[in-house]
């Protein structure tokens, strides 16, 4: 038996969106989060077992307007699981009562606010001092700051799967920053709960393609936080990602020009395993074996595994997660694990069931 | 009415996996092609209609040994649809006896042996000089030599959507022929029907994985040809093929260097329609709409879209079409029309029924 | 070259719905009835392209407002697929017109209105004589009124496969008209192509359900239709609904009593092959080959097989069509190939291509 | 931290088909079992990670030859995880050496040899007693003779579905027992992770259809248990399984004659609900609430709903599950723990994520 006393108490923001959904389906069965509030837009005054009759009855709450006074009543942080340009119109209250916050969209990804306004537009904001002091929430390379924030941006999918892939050749100078691709594929679950006809299984299904191939939004995030967190020069990338007929999963091959031309995989691979000794979220590949993202699917793990051609020079990266849990919420997990002080996969799978 | 002497008899060798089927599927709604002999091993003696219960009763045959008198008494054109290393065991005999051999596997894909033999390794082959004289079966980049050859090697779905992606891209000088990346993704019926784990759906489903991507062979058959009919400099190239959770389609997004650095994708695009006007199985689509391999399913039609990325100098061609078909069975017969001076696109589909 | 005298002038209204999608597609390659009219609400003055880009450029048409009169000035037959109750405000004006109309929704499927609303519900509608008209385009069945009917009301999917199932069994006294159970399967095209996030991907892929298990709205019209077409005493049915993770496709598992208790598989099946001798759209398989879906896919063929349980006196027939073919757009070209005297499957793909 | 003490050895036999590899995957996060032995023919000698890089390193085994006095030597408890006809060669050496097994094949589901052997044919088998001594392991209704068992068997996906459904009706006299029918639908993983054509994705994709509908082998088996738990007489069933387009999931659709002919939805909910109050495994849904296999995914709880049929005096129950779970695996390590009176769902996922 759990005492009360040890259970920090988390309000869920956003709460029927796939976002929302993993959050709270991973705090029930975490030792010492406890969902303590659920905030909502479009479902307030349902209860949580209509939403989702497919999870335990776990808390007994209803969905209620986010309002900061309730919240900071029945919590001490904060997940916020909103629509682009929302969350910034809620955390700042938040923040000045006192809660901690994990943000799971873009609005505080950009250290500058003119980054964000140049890449999703949009009204006047004010609040670029908590731009400045907002915490990119990539564990495994901000862990420190992350442990001492009050504001987490939590990175999504693509710039997750993206970054595990990328920092450690560019913190090593391994590979050149210039002419870098990224080619992702990643399931419709990606694309969010809403309705919309794209993502239908009659129009997805059986079904690739590419979408936003020029200057898709994740792209400058991933550029300025590939050169901030890689430590390298400006950078720009070409970021490609494809839509797949699967529900979950993302994977990122990654190329790259090799800055020492004859390094060989293994030696590459073997700076990737110093690299990612330490974090349990991340595991690093032998030679010749490529991640499925089957193998992640329904965990907190990121599969990563190094590939060079030495005829031409460059490097492969191949990286897979599941986009809802190291992509999503299972990463806003491990922040709040860290900024806890608990272990930092606590209440994370990192195992899945195949097939 | 069609009389019957206007029809071409074809004998199909092969008949049960994929492609030896798709090839008997368009040749029974093709108006001048007919199907008067099929070939096979394992299946021996089994009527047609037992191995493929959803065609029409179409013809009246049971599979029979591929015995080259047999052969020769019914058809004047053959289909070779053979695992590698078979169909060269066979075409000599065939071409001996005055038949037309178009084959479906990679035995007559390299003009000189050792190339093949470095790539596939396996047995002394004694039909050097078929190799030589074999035409690559690409009839948007080589329609003169296929018209006239005795014996022609189709390209598989990752040469011909890659080679359709790179050539007008080689030929005009707008690409650096190094440092070429190709990141394909397909549909699972690309392996064949022939029962193997990885490709159970309780295996592939809801996964997507990449492949051989250190020296897949076909990069080598892909670099030789690239060359050749893009005459340009010898190259290498990246290729990394992805397993995808679909049964048909393939999809290559294929990225390189530009040339002349500033070339806007609306130039680019309008050289890809100049190249491609008079080619009723490739669409050029307008700049901005991307292809889905289902705008291309179950007919043989590739899709080309060009992008570019200002920022890096990059250039992104994505080409999308039917593995089976394109890729694999409607070649075979769109080669089979142009040999028999046949419009090219005769009994083969061109629009989907789309979702 | 087929002379334009020749050509029938066709009216699509609801040409964005997988329906008129459907109908389009088919109309493009029919040799005898030409699309000369696109009708529609949400896309008007949307060039048919813009639509679907994935369709041969066609019809050179833009979406119009579905005005009778310039319906009437640009078209002898309309067919109509819109949502249901919106078929009943336009009909009357097309047939006053002089027009012949197919209707793909449940509009005029009741003979008497009060049935309709009974199922139905919603608005008072003034139109009772027409329902009174009214065909029901089941063309096995009832083809000899089809052809001279002015106005068609075309089965959808599910009664289709279901009476196609049943009529012989209940003609011929082969079954109890008590106790019968219709467990369908269906791919999620079914549900239209508008978005609802049930049929979402991320949703329905890696699942089944049923759904509408008590009174699902299809129920009463199949019950209404298998009593009259079937010549049998007013019957009540259990149908039970299931959605499938997949595009396209339905299947009917059918259940019910043997009247003769001692009836063969053998001998229904030779029944069966009696009544759908005739039949270009309807294959009887042989005894202990089951229907696949895929054997039915894009093609206007529904594929049945008759099973029995000689411990339990029951009969079990399985039926398989596509949902958008047979089951919905190519029924409705079967109906004006009827109507304009064609050869009843003109147009209509029979042959699948697998896989 | 577990004190070791407090493991409980096990040794699972048969560990690259999906049996065993689900149970390897369940023990690897049991807190009371631990695999000790791991056990098969073709992958002799080959590390347990080499047969699954997708879990977690966990015991580190070789697989080694089921040799009895090694498994003695090593384990308390077996699961046998091997094709039918292979268990009843391995298991009373077994029994014979003190151990208590737990098998997940048929071959100690029927009490009487004759009736395995009209089902399954095959070899003579010298353990006739060990098939009347067998438990079958279906917790809900057999729970005090699975706590003391040496041998358990198990019921598979099909029956373990159809007998939760089933069984509250049989035992309560709600139900005839004539003229039951349960129609059932399973992914792909049912059918095993050895290499078969019907079970490629490019086959099975995009496509369902029934397949052992004259007398499959569970038919005989659920037959003899429904009589048997269900406390009623002799009965026979028509039992139609459905191949699906999915990985993993089982949903039974159970139709059957009321025998009060008035009882309602309602009412046969609130005798489910008495029925398995108690049962940790079994979720009882709303009236008018139908099961996903979603809902159950990758968690050993099996859901059900009941409706009824007032025109026609049917009752339906509709049962999802996990079938690699408490279809399978999870229902292995669920009469695990009965048998080692530990808390019955401990180890065992009860809640899933969803999407």
């Amino acid at each position: 038996m759990v005492s009360a006393l040890l259970l920090h108490r988390v309000a869920v923001i956003g709460a029927s969106g796939y976002g929302g959904l993993q959050t709270v389906r991973l705090l029930q069965s975490h030792p010492r989060l406890q969902v303590t509030f659920l905030g909502g837009h479009g479902s307030v005054g349902r209860h949580w077992r209509e939403l989702a009759p497919f999870l335990d009855p776990g808390p007994d709450l209803r969905v209620a307007q986010p309002d900061p006074d309730a919240i900071a009543a029945a919590a001490d942080l904060v997940v916020l699981s909103l629509p682009n340009g929302r969350a910034s119109t809620l955390a700042p209250a938040l923040l000045e009562r006192g809660l901690r916050v994990v943000d799971l969209s873009a609005d505080y990804r950009f250290p500058r606010l003119e980054d964000w306004r140049q890449v999703y537009g949009g009204a006047e904001r004010a609040d670029a001092r908590f731009c400045g002091e907002a915490v990119y929430g990539l564990p495994e390379f901000n862990r420190q700051a992350i442990a001492t924030a009050r504001l987490v941006a939590c990175p999504g999918c693509f710039p997750t799967t993206s970054l595990l892939a990328l920092l450690p050749l560019l913190q090593a100078g391994l590979i050149l920053p210039e002419g870098i691709i990224i080619d992702a594929k990643t399931g419709t679950s990606g694309g969010g709960r809403e309705a919309r006809q794209h993502l239908l299984l009659a129009e997805a299904g059986e079904a690739v393609a590419p979408y936003g191939v020029e200057g898709h939004r994740h792209t400058r995030e991933m550029e300025i936080q590939a050169a901030t967190l890689g430590r390298t020069r400006p950078l720009r990338l070409q970021f490609t990602p494809h839509l797949l007929p699967m529900v979950r999963g993302l994977l990122a091959t990654v190329y790259g020009q090799l800055a020492p031309p004859g390094c060989s995989a293994a030696q590459i691979t073997s700076h990737f395993l110093d690299t990612y000794r330490h974090q349990p979220c991340v595991e690093v590949l032998p030679v010749g074996v490529y991640p499925s993202t089957k193998w992640a699917r329904q965990t907190n793990r990121a599969l990563l595994s190094v590939a060079t051609n030495p005829h031409t020079g460059q490097v492969i990266v191949m990286a897979a997660l599941d986009n809802l849990l190291k992509g999503q919420a299972g990463q806003a997990v491990q922040c709040l694990n860290i900024m806890l002080e608990l272990p930092e996969s606590t209440g994370l799978p990192l195992t899945p069931f195949y097939p």
